[in-house]
């Protein structure tokens, strides 16, 4: 079986990266939008038998990459590949993973329906909002994680002397805990009050003690980044932290967003190149690159390999 | 079974119409987009074992309504709804029912595989852009014809004298038939060679007399408009029409369209509110209600009665 | 995977000569009735991880060699199989692809659902009645065109001087195009009513010029062979063409049809041998040979290579 | 839920004589074939909501009264039947119940695949060939006993003394062993030795006592009624038993099995009308109605009521 | 519809309960296990479209309570039961939710198919370890919270001047959120480093204030014990709180956990019946009774009535 | 593809007898149960793409056996295994194949749906009860028969002068016929009333001659020897045999059950090794190894060669 990679429209830089790394172009293919918004995607090579794997991560427009995505797997499948794997290094719908209220659907359990509806045959992502989420899936689904990454990056490059890791909620703690352990520092957690899903929850307080440290808050995804600035407000004034950086797996972060956070009290942000962020204009961004990882997480997946050591911390 | 209506967002004014005539309030839901693009929908009253119809048309954007669509679907099946009919008045991907060329996908079966997945256990929908696509579904597909409403309409607001029926292609002339046979007019066919899913087939002629007649241009969609001033130009210019109308099934038509259309030789527009066009700034269009028929139609599917008549020219 | 290819009871020359195209001995089964009219089907030799091709087309009895393609096709998933592909010149219920009237089933669909559950991987066939009918599979469906094949048949037999192509009804004329296109010949297209799935619509007119034109009628299928007498008929003594001959891909008739057609004005046949019509006494009948298309196809889909450049008009 | 009752084509009295047992009127519905041997279904009265059941036994021809039930059923669900019963008073492939021999498949388990796919909800029918074909389904199959029926027609008919039940196998003799009980008559087994499905075993001779005795040989089915003649022949000659009878659930019965049979040493035939075996010149025929036994079934079915009385032994 | 609730073998005093709130008899069955240690359930009153409940919670011998329950779910499906929902107050393998490591299953998402594949339509279940097992289901799960029966049995019982509720790791401290709120107490957690799923991790202390508090540790459920024992250790030893107390929700403890934590420092034990723990010799303990909760959860589940006030706070 | 071997917990011996054949090692694995009874099973090396077979017996415990076998292979899908075969020497449940009775089920059947539901590719197992059970699987299950291996046994090491084959009733008939045949012996069948599936049926007396003979008694099974203790009373004392041997095919014999058995008239008994009997104290037995059996069809399976000649009798 050839391995051959395509690259879906939401992160081109991504998938050409991990031909890159692999030594490998990039598969062709073309998706355009007509006039009446359908879209409309054809694979301009053969893909009969080939081990196929189709990049997209969920940036916005969230719906249409998700639609974009399932049409590529659809086509393959139709096109005989001989396997498909979507590789989403963020995964769409990931923090709808429960029903906070009744009524509502468990969206990210919608999405994993989706993809194997449309013929995927395996799924690659990255740090999913809950590891249950691998239990959504009745494909095999391969979940690597940013820590190791992030973890031996934070190592070479800061001096984290007197840090606090800070978890924003009881939920972000355990992933926390990756870190704790592996940089040896103390952690701390958000106090709060969030009811449903509405996106302003009350802080009560810190469980842990951030008195005279530098907080490091560490979060799988930030969006609007109102959530992160309300915390190290806090942080810094109520609870007397001495400084504020952050370190975001999925940076979501819109325009607007990177405005206000640009004009925070947050010195560092970490981030990856799970969403195209690179060229968001975020002041003191460092971005940890993972397009190495997934590329020979794909290698493995190809050729039989084990992966389980990817996600071991050095 | 209670019988209940929910709207999703494309088309509220449809799905309050159909309330309207069935003298029923329409389901109180919500639907919001957080800031890391990913939607929320909220089922605010219980469904419990009800007959749940929920409205939805492809409008743009077609991929968030069609995502949008299946949450309200799967949030309904998850909240113990007995039946959930989806109606469609005008169906996404419609146009895609075939493969035109190597490695595409038949995107309308994948939108009918989706639907299944998510949970709907009916559909409901206007004007397939093909009936084979009534084959493209596992559940039952009731499918109603804008034919014999537009028709009516015709007969009773038109002198329709000295007119001939024209379709744009091949494809449109078995639809135009049932308008011929019910308006005994004479039918005209473009002779066109349309490639692969391009939007600009060559025309090459008029199969059929359209000299000194005026045509009446019949099509199940339109959405840039540019075929069907093409269409008119030739009719007009090169094979002396006299006059020319259109009359559409699902206007899809963009602000670009309006204004290209406003500005055409082609004097009135028969269109139907499958889609929410009865804004648009469209000189002369005539607005042919379908609403009532969907009503009635939904009635029909909840009493368990036949929908057979609903298509029957008068 | 070892390739191998099995001949069901309906057509066995056409399996032996895909066979002899590929250097292949046919597979070693047999297929036998018993006296309470159930067929018992046995694989005569080891199948386990073979890549096989089961070959039937649907002649008549129709729904006998349905049955025996499915028992085939169950056998050898039963006996391990590697990879089961059902190869269908003329594909059964082709016709019946949609809902022409209230409460009648898409039995094309029906067909497709049987064919996955027996355990068909594959489906390839040739000239569905409409290409949609590739969305009612789950299962990739290559579909060959004869028309390349016919083209270049009439291109290389026939002096297409002064011809004019017809099609029987409007759904025929999209087929008609590619003729045409290649032949650079001009179009016409019958005009007629036809209700339901009754045989006998009413001949209205001809949509186009014919007056002192040889006439070409294409079709995908002739079974009684009523219609197109019948429109010949109308041909040469209403709309005054010269001379009438005809091309059908799919010839089923049945004794009667051969007799009926033996008298008939049509001139000269040209057909293909997806059916087993050789023997028939059709008179005048030119039978092009599509079975290295085939063997062809089959040849590629076992090496996994593109088929794309088959249905492409030399 | 309106109870209804269609026939298809093979035994419409059977369904005539149900609904007569109902006080109900046969339901509407028309099956044709055309001229390419395609067959057309129709149901000419709604059926939304309605608890259908299709009647449908398995006489030749075989495979096309199955396909002609799987249109039936097919039709009904997308005609929106609110829940379909498949009535099989004798089940298609009903013998083909195991792998007798390797690559051969399990026609049984197809049939009840193929029910299923075409959409049945449930499934109701009478002597199955073995009771582990019930395991076949996913759906419930509800199987009726004709042994009550035919023990109460013994019992009040027949002077049963000096008689000796015989099973023309070890396969049989299971199914002779109720009517042992009941009868309380002993039992003897046909000693043989059948290969795969081939048509001639060798009989061995008698395990157990029939010398002197009158023998009635018991079995559910009999298509060429040679394996009975030549038990017969082995019973009268060889085992030196007085006289013969035979007693048959489902008489497959051809043309040429009955003229054999007539010519033979059997005396007495009970038969069920499970097959429209009522007009055949079968000498000394004696013909047990199971319509009833249908009729109070399905009315227990729709409204929910225990069977299991119905299989009871007086 | 009749509601129909039955028990199967490992908590029936509960299932009693439930049909005494609902004044109702328990349905009869019988569970029996064979010398082959094969089980064999029948149900002895028809269920033909019956609503049927069947009651079964995860004691030990889990698997074979397990699989019982599969049998009896298989069972009522093929008797033809209207509507089925297994009724499980602890879930089996409910901590089994993620891949804590690579090459083990996520055996709770197993569990959800098994049941579906058994043939259930509906679950009901009580604090499942994660809410995102929720999204494991393809049919409705109704999820029931012990916490509003627990916070009112507190607060009516209890003194909680001077208490700081303590979540055993970061996963706990999520639901523990719920109680603090309601009962308006600060929290702590333990640090603690947990690989795998080998029982012993290590303590690194407490997150947040117990010095001179009295601690109540409150988790969903304990087995063995030794983690609470250990937990209530370092909270009085190191961390200096003045007393502990426990609320687990699901009480697995066997009869060695019993032993051990009568002999532990902890005081008391706030315990639900969800298990059948009410004879266990653990002194001290308060039941506090769940079984009203699922009588009316039911009642409401028939009655096609919303459960949601069924998990709010009073 | 990498052939691998796994060993559940039930049947390690025969596991490694089969890799000793094989001139393989056992894959590493590892399976423990919790405090709250829960299993936990970890495969300890990689299987990604490997064709693996998981070898578990259905010994007492059967339903702990059973789950432990759907975890290993969910747990072996989820980890990407190429093909799963579970290789059940003993199949769980495998005398539940029928509805002896209303409101039961077949527990065979639903024990096959949870293997494929648990991820299984391929079943591979010996002497089901009733070859129809085979029918009960969607995915191949290829059926040893151990008569070929026990018939070459007896042939070398019994001299069979003077032997009656004895059969337990009318269902072991069948079977017993193979053993007649080719060791050219009379048979004999016990006359027996069994009701339901209470496990004491009435003998009434035998069928065909054992008066002064030599009785070897044939089944599959045998679980408390109870049944086989009556017969061979009845034999001995009521027929008038001269001495009673038994062959048995899975020895499922409980401690109970050899005490008692050991104490019966019974002389010699042969069994296989497809249960761990091997070391209970059966006073004579004579184990025939068929672990080289299970091992050659695994090397075939694995090669895709043919395993039809693995049940001819030689």
């Amino acid at each position: 079986m050839d391995l051959k990679i395509f690259s879906a429209s939401s992160h081109p830089e991504f998938a050409e990266a991990i031909c890159r790394h692999l030594n490998l172009s990039l598969g062709h293919a073309h998706s355009q939008v007509f006039s009446n918004d359908n879209r409309f995607v054809t694979i301009n090579e053969p893909v009969r038998g080939a081990d196929v794997f189709i990049v997209q991560t969920s940036s916005a427009p969230v719906d249409s990459n998700l639609v974009e995505l399932l049409m590529y797997i659809r086509t393959l499948r139709d096109a005989s590949a001989g396997r498909i794997t979507a590789v989403l290094p963020y995964f769409p719908y990931v923090r709808s993973d429960k029903k906070d209220q009744p009524r509502v659907c468990i969206a990210a359990r919608l999405t994993a329906d989706l993809l194997q509806t449309a013929g995927a045959d395996r799924v690659l992502t990255m740090d999913l909002h809950s590891p249950q989420i691998q239990g959504f899936f009745s494909i095999p689904c391969d979940h690597l994680l940013a820590s190791p990454t992030i973890i031996k990056y934070l190592k070479a490059h800061w001096n984290l002397e007197n840090y606090v890791l800070v978890a924003g909620d009881a939920g972000a703690a355990k992933m926390l805990k990756i870190y704790a352990d592996a940089l040896e520092l103390p952690v701390a957690i958000m106090d709060k009050r969030r009811e449903g899903n509405n996106e302003k929850p009350t802080i009560k307080g810190v469980i842990g003690d951030v008195h005279g440290k530098k907080v490091l808050l560490i979060d799988d995804e930030a969006s609007s980044g109102r959530t992160l600035m309300r915390d190290v407000e806090f942080l810094l004034e109520k609870a007397e932290a001495v400084s504020a950086d952050a370190c975001i797996v999925h940076a979501v972060l819109g325009d607007e967003a990177v405005t206000a956070l640009n004009t925070s009290a947050i010195n560092r942000f970490v981030i990856t190149n799970t969403l195209p962020t690179n060229t968001k204009p975020l002041k003191n961004k460092e971005v940890v690159d993972v397009s190495q990882l997934f590329a020979e997480c794909i290698r493995r997946i190809h050729a039989n390999e084990s992966i389980k050591s990817l996600n071991d911390v050095a």
